[in-house]
């Protein structure tokens, strides 16, 4: 059976990512950290992990892309997962009667409109959403809410007191799904993307020749971020996210041409485009 | 009297810089969120704000992008602030009797390494780290320490345990100061830079295309950063720091350039680069 480690409690948006993308008979092990994910990689422990690199409201998650960098693991598949919260409590309770609503603050700041309209309701800060609903089922807290997926209620069989309490409605998580560099994965296909990073060489125009390599060649670059690099302070590793296969003769050609005038170069994998799941 | 707006407490990182940036007698006013500190701004309640943008070994700080595009604030100047972690209590207690020690989640990670060598020591995330020694004052806890800057000993009456904690040495984060756009602010000088933001148009090689009219120039980028755009999905807005003043020739006309193919251009500034502050 697959084994496939994933970062937070049951019920989280994370685990849904995960049973979304290996729709079969598997085996999830949920872990406190990302770190830990990558980790069990690593050990043989977990064969894939799915992780979350990017949502569209709020942006990059950081930690991802440093782990990327820090372990030698590839990417091997993403999607992409529409983010619903649920306001959940062990009864149902009037909204009016609530008097506190726990969650993690991202999720907070996403449904803050809804929450602004609340009178004399604490809204309490913690670090994990499903926590947040694990939490409410284990005290059996009166006149209390989490904010979090639909996966948790069900998973701590909790009572949806309101959906749709987000402020925008298109939020969606984009997650990785990333495996051992030694485990055989398919790069072909018709819909593939590759996955580099490179660090850049302090100099003018670094980046712009950089990109030059993949504009001349007309490769789509669907996404490019950068992180500090620790020792060396206010430089940067750049990541890039190309339409097409590591192997197709112009992709090829322009990691080739990267190599001429950066620090170093590293594939970190070729995979389909992910599906959106609703 | 010259009224500053920073986040967080007092004995903040944040207090520190704007002392720092502005050494003669003002009236500090700190203010609970990023968010407060621009709204101020807009309300005439404080003349300047001083707002991190960026941490050498954390990454940007994505909120302060998101705010400078909300408000029409313009950015008037910087500072490099060198981060010091202290480990301070009520008590100058023996590091091996501390039962509990608090701060924000990215302090502890950038100790994490001093953290992982002690034993039966609980550490615990809250949610600022001058907010850590002034609930260590308040409550007189015993056996407790927080992590913070040296400004907050001083500020609470604790008592430095030990210095130097942090695994890197090298840790400085970037203040921006910033101005409601109605302010008239020098943009002349030898060290200037430009900041700007602009959104693109999702076609192959639109990024390579506005850095095209820098390198171009000559004109050599400190900084790149992307933002998602929320009501556009995985759609991004660019945030660029160059250097140079707005109103030199070669920038004026690399912008006016960057202006036929980009859905929108804004300077968001021009100011003195930043010294560093030990």
């Amino acid at each position: 059976m697959i084994k496939v480690a994933y970062q937070g409690e049951p019920g989280a948006y994370s685990e849904s990512a995960s049973k979304a993308y290996f729709p079969g008979n598997i085996k999830l092990l949920p872990s406190e950290t990302f770190a830990l994910v990558f980790k069990r990689i690593q050990d043989g422990e977990a064969d894939f992990g799915v992780i979350p690199v990017e949502n569209s409201l709020y942006g990059s998650i950081f930690e991802t892309y440093d782990l990327l960098l820090r372990y030698s693991h590839k990417i091997t598949g993403e999607l992409k997962l529409a983010i619903n919260h649920y306001l959940m409590g062990y009864k149902k309770y009037n909204i009016a009667d609530l008097k506190r609503i726990y969650s993690h603050p991202q999720a907070l700041g996403q449904c803050s409109e809804f929450l602004g309209s609340l009178k004399n309701t604490e809204i309490i800060p913690i670090y994990d959403t499903a926590g947040a609903a694990r939490n409410i089922m284990n005290s059996k807290e009166e006149f209390a809410a989490a904010i979090a997926g639909k996966g948790a209620a069900g998973n701590y069989g909790l009572k949806i007191i309101k959906g749709n309490i987000s402020n925008d409605k298109e939020n969606y998580t984009r997650f990785l799904v990333i495996t051992s560099e030694e485990r055989k994965v398919r790069v072909e296909g018709s819909r593939l993307k590759t996955s580099i990073c490179f660090g850049l060489k302090s100099v003018p125009g670094a980046l712009f020749k950089a990109l030059s390599v993949f504009a001349l060649r007309d490769i789509n670059l669907t996404k490019i971020e950068s992180r500090p690099i620790p020792q060396k302070t206010f430089q940067y590793m750049f990541y890039i996210d190309l339409a097409g296969g590591q192997n197709d003769e112009p992709v090829k050609n322009a990691i080739m041409h990267l190599r001429e005038f950066t620090e170093s170069v590293r594939i970190l994998g070729c995979y389909d485009t992910g599906r959106v799941i609703k």
